[in-house]
């Protein structure tokens, strides 16, 4: 979106304007390439998650009250109408926390957005120019809220992916459905009367149920919108308006500075805490240089951030989810498999032998000058030689961000199991092609079983 | 709701207690015959509003989305799902704001609560016995909440009815699921994670939204709660639970103290916000003792609270619904008039030139020794003469309440031209048996179009 003067008494209007302005002709050639791996990326969590007992007990709670089978459910069978298929897919994206994340706002942008669109777009004919510049509207709304009312938002205790993910979702929608600039106010009015989610409830379904929620309301405030459903023309600026409410000193410029904060959007190679992607990120990198296996391996020590033992130091995991918690788990499987996907924290990997014993000859040692995205891994072979990798930012990191090859192997691994291999494949490609597709919808429609 | 002792840290488990513990053959019979009368004025309300452009508009935005005809719209013929029943009906009872009133949480009790539980009666067999006590329960749960919270959570800018009325559909339909006491912990806080309504929306469409969504939200987390889907278990009371973020000072014994906060519910005669009622009352009766004209007026002073010029501060409202927040209209209007029902707040009334002149010559003046259900009107005449009225509480409020038969009056204006008035005959008196019935879902039934 392109800048604007910064009036804060005008300020839902002017982000209403950037809104319905936005053209795919208009974005930058790095940031139609981002959107599309923000797209895959967040298709293969959708598919990933989709056989998860959270979507599981959400399906059986809302299947009985579901409207015609207008979308698909990413991964699975069903097909329902597109607002329940914007929370069931918005839950089932978000559910391992693998999706993509905003690291300024602590925003997962993509799961409150891409839901929405993508069961829209199945719903009308949505071009796929269309649709990623809505996925990048939807973003860069959210996102930029998200910046005017950091940090005072997040820390009131609000689950931000939630209570500002639903402008993004609005945002995109809204510019599907072809608002004016008054109903663009008021889908973002009908955005900031329902916002989602409290960390309270970290730890709980209902986490994932937050970006998933505000992906349907955001829809629905978008479609009543585009049929004359009124509200504040303010929402956001108002007295008593959503910044007033929500935040402490909101900083307007961040509404309309020229930015593309999609740019600084990152995708988590490892299926598991960001506290410990330094440590694994080490040692892959000494097991593909040196070719490594497990039994030539005498000992690993890892010099890491306090951090680290504080929410990691599990020694011996009874199951795949205390093995995210486990930095000697995350190590070892590492060494072990090659990866640490979704599947190298499953209750089978954490038990498998060969990792077991390795988890044994890990040692971590806390080090205070080691920074919270740094680690040292030192391995030392049975041969007595020594192999040293000094992790400055974890891949993954904007600063050294995911290959796209490497985020394509991570849908693979989510989505393995679930799809058919071709089938992948086939969902792969369209997301990398998005902008040329004729009907964007074809994306989630592939995503879905047979 | 019997009392119980006050504990801060285990606040939620105890609502939850008490709620899952209620039983119909506790509630006293003054308790019973309150909540028909709820019922009654809720309907009403609900048929009344089922024609308003608010109402059209969100069907059409949609009905195209929604489930299978398990649940009525009240004096429409259209059939939904129940999730969309309690949206729809919310929204229509709440869009004339004629509807019940709560007045030390300015809570409207039944618009969230009697929208979710009366679709949840068309959907699976309650009893007229089981239906009273949930509406009970679920008025005691958001009213108790409400209390807890007031003034700070309003004076915040949120509208009450929909972020605290969430709770009481929550806690309403889940004690009809048989929720057991951990799932009701859960629902109460998939309730407390989707609060709705700001303020700001007010004099939109969007303001009857509020409990309408929030109807539907409560009766979604009940629905979720009941098929295992978690939450915290300390919604309200943890360090960054629902009392924290959306209050300062929340007052805990208000949560368990022994009361039947239904028995402060009140009714409406006049067809706008509470707040001004005072004013209105003071005008009618100071035209029915004198048989005013209006070219007789001067002019007219009412000294008022300060919520008055806060909340309906408008000088020259456009339309129907401003009129509503206008105590200019309001004044105005019951003095040409000699009324200030649903037809005083249309288009045409706001816009009638007798109205218009008068109200020109309205002056509020704020007064910070007027109480809140007080009013101070003076009216001076052309011939220089001056009429005062003092009014201590205003009609409809608990200390002046409506009678039976106004209520049911009431409810025939409304219903009048919606539907038969044999049905609406049928309707009232299903209402005044309603804990007799044996099929709750019958109230909904014969609330619809034939």
């Amino acid at each position: 979106m392109d800048s604007a003067p910064d009036h804060s008494k005008d300020a839902t209007r002017q982000l209403a304007r950037l809104i319905i302005a936005s053209r795919f002709e208009d974005l930058p050639e790095s940031v139609r390439h981002e959107a599309k791996r923000t797209l895959l990326n967040w298709v293969g969590c959708a598919i990933g998650g989709s056989g998860h007992k959270t979507v599981n007990n959400a399906i059986a709670a809302l299947l009985p009250f579901c409207g015609p089978g207008q979308a698909s459910l990413f991964g699975r069978r069903e097909h329902v109408d597109i607002l329940h298929a914007s929370l069931l897919n918005g839950i089932s994206s978000h559910v391992f926390d693998f999706d993509d994340t905003h690291a300024a706002t602590a925003i997962h942008p993509a799961a409150p957005v891409a839901p929405a669109i993508l069961a829209l777009a199945e719903h009308q004919p949505i071009s796929g120019r269309d649709f990623i510049n809505a996925l990048v509207v939807g973003i860069e709304t959210e996102c930029r809220i998200g910046k005017a009312v950091t940090p005072s938002h997040y820390e009131a205790g609000w689950h931000i992916t939630g209570t500002v993910g639903v402008f993004g979702s609005a945002a995109a929608a809204g510019r599907l459905l072809g608002l004016s600039e008054q109903q663009m106010c008021w889908a973002l009015a009908l955005a900031a009367a329902q916002p989602v989610g409290l960390q309270e409830m970290f730890g709980s379904m209902t986490k994932s149920f937050h970006p998933g929620q505000a992906a349907q309301n955001g829809l629905t405030a978008a479609l009543l919108a585009s049929k004359g459903f009124t509200s504040s023309e303010q929402p956001l600026e108002a007295k008593r308006g959503w910044f007033d409410v929500m935040s402490t000193k909101p900083n307007y410029s961040a509404l309309t500075e020229e930015s593309w904060e999609i740019l600084n959007n990152s995708y988590k190679p490892f299926a598991c805490g960001l506290v410990v992607h330094p440590v694994i990120d080490g040692c892959l990198q000494l097991r593909n240089a040196h070719r490594l296996t497990p039994d030539a391996i005498d000992r690993v020590d890892a010099d890491v951030n306090p951090r680290v033992m504080m929410l990691t130091g599990i020694k011996e995991p009874a199951s795949g989810l205390e093995g995210k918690f486990s930095v000697y788990h995350a190590a070892a499987v590492a060494l072990v498999e090659g990866a640490a996907g979704e599947r190298q924290f499953s209750d089978e990997a954490v038990r498998a032998q060969a990792t077991a014993e390795l988890r044994r000859r890990i040692f971590p040692s806390v080090d205070s000058a080691i920074g919270k995205v740094q680690a040292r891994v030192t391995i030392t072979l049975k041969n007595a030689k020594r192999l040293v990798a000094f992790v400055e930012h974890a891949v993954g990191s904007v600063k050294k961000p995911m290959s796209d090859a490497a985020i394509e192997q991570k849908v693979f691994g989510l989505a393995d199991g679930i799809l058919p291999s071709d089938q992948i494949r086939h969902v792969v490609d369209l997301c990398g092609r998005a902008d040329q597709l004729d009907d964007a919808g074809e994306i989630a429609r592939r995503s879905a079983k047979a």
